[in-house]
């Protein structure tokens, strides 16, 4: 037993490593987010090394603990894991919940790239707890674009000093993919109104880290013959002004494969107190507002798995001894070609997928972007939450038997992951707007740019745009291309991926970067 | 809240059922077991159908609640959980364990293929319990051909009348994919040897279902020099003639990703005294002979388990509303063209996979088969054990986010199918023996009799056999294969899973099989 013990104290899973360089380099050389009008490079590097210090040091150390420990319902409150209340805290005071916020409501305004820098990294820390706190910079941007100013002012505050998180309140029992049929009602009472039905799958629906909860809610105040037209989208507040609970209860939480940390409830609304976020009957579309800019932040939470797992499997197979080489020597499992192989096919979900969504991203807030960004956003979903799933598989596959014990971080980081395929539009839908909405809004403008992208990505891809063009149209052309929709978007995203990887060797042979090299080598052979 | 109840009792986790139909055909018309000389069809319908009917009645119910309770080591013995020790027992009584024994010793005899048939029903209803009892067939077939009369005599019985179950202790901390450097001494103690080391992730190392237990170890009768040629292979029982315990003590047991229900064990063998099985120094060979009979055996849990989650997904596909139809008209989601696409894809899993398990098992009973079985059977592991993980993430996909909760069984299917990959050889080791061992034993027989099969398959194959050859024949003339490996065998096993799915195509086209020919299309896209 000694031997064993000895053993799996040198190899335990190892801390949580923030990729800060990969992700400034990615940022900076392969997204060159210089071209945006507000960037600030050195700013940049400094925010995202001090956030990935406080979540290598406080954040990380509870994500194992959580995932043993889990949430608890108790007297119809939720009860977080031990510790998370303490960080959360720190992570107030060090302001961290109003980076995305503007400077008006006593935010810090940095660019989108930054806060999604800083989400990867929360992510790869801690996915639970980033679920939790993660809603306030979508909750932001959404009372800033729908939200009245004297909104604004009354909601925000508190978002940014951490007073209150934010949660989406969508689901239904029956109403999953398909949200027009949600039945949740609203009804006037004076200026304000009152909304009455249920929700699942509310992640941090309620919690004991923050002291009041800010639900945004989508309910019915039209007839259920109007479907989706007849939905708006509320702010509910998990207190009223005189301090006492609104009929926002918790009936429910989910026993889940993973995210044990992030407490994932039903909620009754039993004439809760709330109040109209923009215009009635539109809040389908402010909700869209708010998950388009969700979804960057999954696959982004893809990418942390990913890269968590090719971090998690590098060190393991560094230490492991196993087999020899030709001259009989002991060998590290490192040494072995098909563990480098899958070693290199972690990394390259990673470094790849970052380098989509920050190029997305980059690109999409230049000055005719939008069509990019909307085009490219489900591609990055799909493309990262797979990878990341992917990522952390390669990861419990080079640990091998040990990958498969708890106490080793893999198995967990696989379970936490996979849920990103599922959430924020399950990857099928998102592979069916690639197969339809994507090709025809704005005349075609998302394809076209996505096109020219794929072209500008070096004369490599020439073909395989070509190849793409071809089958767009053909896809186009359909009727109902929704048989086709995962084989189109198996295409569409490796065609990114070679896109991106074409980006990232050049930038690979012109820094030397041997690394990156060898990755783009592995990348252009893997399969989705 | 009543509305959520009752749509998740009418579509909760359905229970097991067994795929005895889809059994049958793929042994009759698929593999045409007919050809073996012993084949008695009717004996192996009423077989299958039998056991298929206890599995689902009374071993499938303990399977979601093995998984929550699992075990507990007390007191140095390992408790099994709630309802084990009852079924265990019905399996000895209704004498399941003796079904491959050999008359002279109380079996029955049967066939390889039925065997495996049972086991894989076994698996798909509780993968745990079947990992716990299912050495046996194995231990009896290694004492067949490595031990002497009277240990045939004396250690089978116990093993066919259930007294006994069995283990098959190899893994050291040190000594994983490389059995070489095991250190497990044993020293001769008069006519008995004595054995002293330890063994780590031993499944079913203890229990309390059982009266006695028979461990097959293998431990150092020559120096660390000779490597794998200073390895001999002994039986270890837990009791001594007399009573009293041997001194073999669990020291631990693992918390896992899953399989909760089976003990995986850390044993100290501290002078527990044994016997030697076979000839000295020949332990590797004879735990080959008994791994090998575990590879095909696994190949078929990982065939189970996307089984079971091709069956949760269309189960829950059929009864899911979402979404509408053209005509406006709410749509159970199994009418969506990529759900249905999904549940496809797990059930072409299945299918394929299970057909290439039996082709191989029958090929390699016929004369002159046995090249063509030994260069199938790595590839049978990597295939299904890989399409198990598949099929079991397919229907957590199709489930949505009601996939990843713990009470839809979805997710304790993927987590059990998991470790498929991983044990009787990591699949990137099945790989490399494709690469290296398979193309060049027996002077290439084995790969020539794959290109038969390939081309026996239909005219659609030849060009694929052909490609295949030519890259066979550049990967046998590298002098270090092993980077290409992995890419390899995703080629060999395409090319097997065309052939197979040719063939099946075949007979569902003579038999008018409509479902058949759906997942023939589809398979002939997926990719691996």
């Amino acid at each position: 037993m000694a031997a064993r013990e000895a053993e799996m104290t040198d190899i335990q899973a190892p801390p949580f490593h923030a990729p800060v360089d990969d992700i400034l380099f990615s940022l900076e050389h392969v997204a060159r987010a210089d071209r945006l009008r507000d960037w600030d490079g050195e700013l940049a590097r400094e925010v995202i090394t001090h956030f990935a210090s406080f979540a290598e040091e406080r954040i990380a150390p509870l994500n194992a603990s959580g995932d043993v420990e889990g949430c608890r319902l108790e007297n119809g409150r939720v009860k977080m894991p031990e510790g998370f209340a303490q960080v959360y805290r720190e992570l107030a005071e060090q302001g961290w919940h109003g980076i995305s916020a503007p400077e008006t409501h006593g935010g810090q305004n940095l660019n989108h790239a930054i806060v999604a820098s800083v989400c990867e990294i929360f992510a790869g820390a801690n996915h639970s707890l980033q679920m939790v706190a993660g809603l306030v910079p979508g909750a932001i941007s959404t009372l800033v674009r729908f939200g009245t100013e004297e909104q604004q002012q009354r909601l925000i505050p508190p978002l940014v000093d951490g007073g209150w998180l934010a949660t989406m309140a969508l689901t239904e029992p029956g109403s999953g993919s398909d949200l027009s049929t949600i039945r949740m009602r609203a009804t006037r009472d004076g200026d304000a109104w009152r909304i009455d039905g249920e929700k699942i799958f509310i992640s941090g629906g309620d919690q004991d880290i923050s002291e009041g909860i800010l639900h945004l809610v989508l309910a019915r105040t039209g007839s259920m013959e109007e479907g989706s037209r007849g939905l708006s989208l509320f702010a509910c507040l998990s207190h009223l002004p005189n301090g006492e609970r609104n009929s926002v209860s918790v009936t429910r939480i989910e026993e889940k494969l993973g995210l044990h940390a992030s407490p994932t409830c039903q909620l009754a609304f039993d004439g809760a107190r709330a109040e109209l976020v923009g215009e009635l009957g539109m809040g389908l579309k402010a909700m869209f507002a708010l998950m388009n800019h969700a979804r960057l932040d999954v696959a982004l939470q893809g990418v942390a798995h990913a890269a968590r797992g090719a971090d998690l499997a590098r060190r393991y197979a560094a230490e492991r001894l196993q087999g020899r080489d030709r001259s009989g020597q002991p060998v590290t499992i490192d040494q072995h070609a098909d563990v480098a192989r899958m070693i290199k096919e972690a990394d390259a979900w990673a470094v790849g997928g970052r380098a989509l969504v920050h190029l997305t991203m980059v690109e999409g807030e230049l000055t005719g972007g939008e069509a990019l960004l909307s085009f490219m956003t489900p591609i990055c979903k799909w493309l990262c939450t797979e990878g990341g799933i992917r990522g952390a598989d390669l990861a419990i596959q080079v640990m091998g038997g040990y990958g498969y014990l708890r106490e080793f971080g893999a198995e967990q980081n696989w379970r936490d992951a996979r849920i990103c395929a599922i959430y924020e539009g399950a990857n099928g839908i998102h592979a069916l707007t690639n197969a339809t909405r994507s090709l025809k809004s704005d005349g075609g403008a998302g394809a076209a740019a996505f096109v020219a992208l794929l072209r500008e990505s070096g004369s490599e891809l020439h073909e395989q745009a070509h190849r793409w063009e071809a089958e767009a149209r053909r896809i186009a052309s359909m009727s109902d291309p929704s048989a086709e929709a995962h084989d189109f978007m198996r295409l569409t995203a490796t065609s990114a991926w070679l896109a991106v990887w074409a980006r990232i060797k050049k930038v690979a042979e012109a820094t030397e970067n041997a690394r990156y090299l060898k990755l783009a080598k592995r990348a252009s052979t893997m399969s989705f």
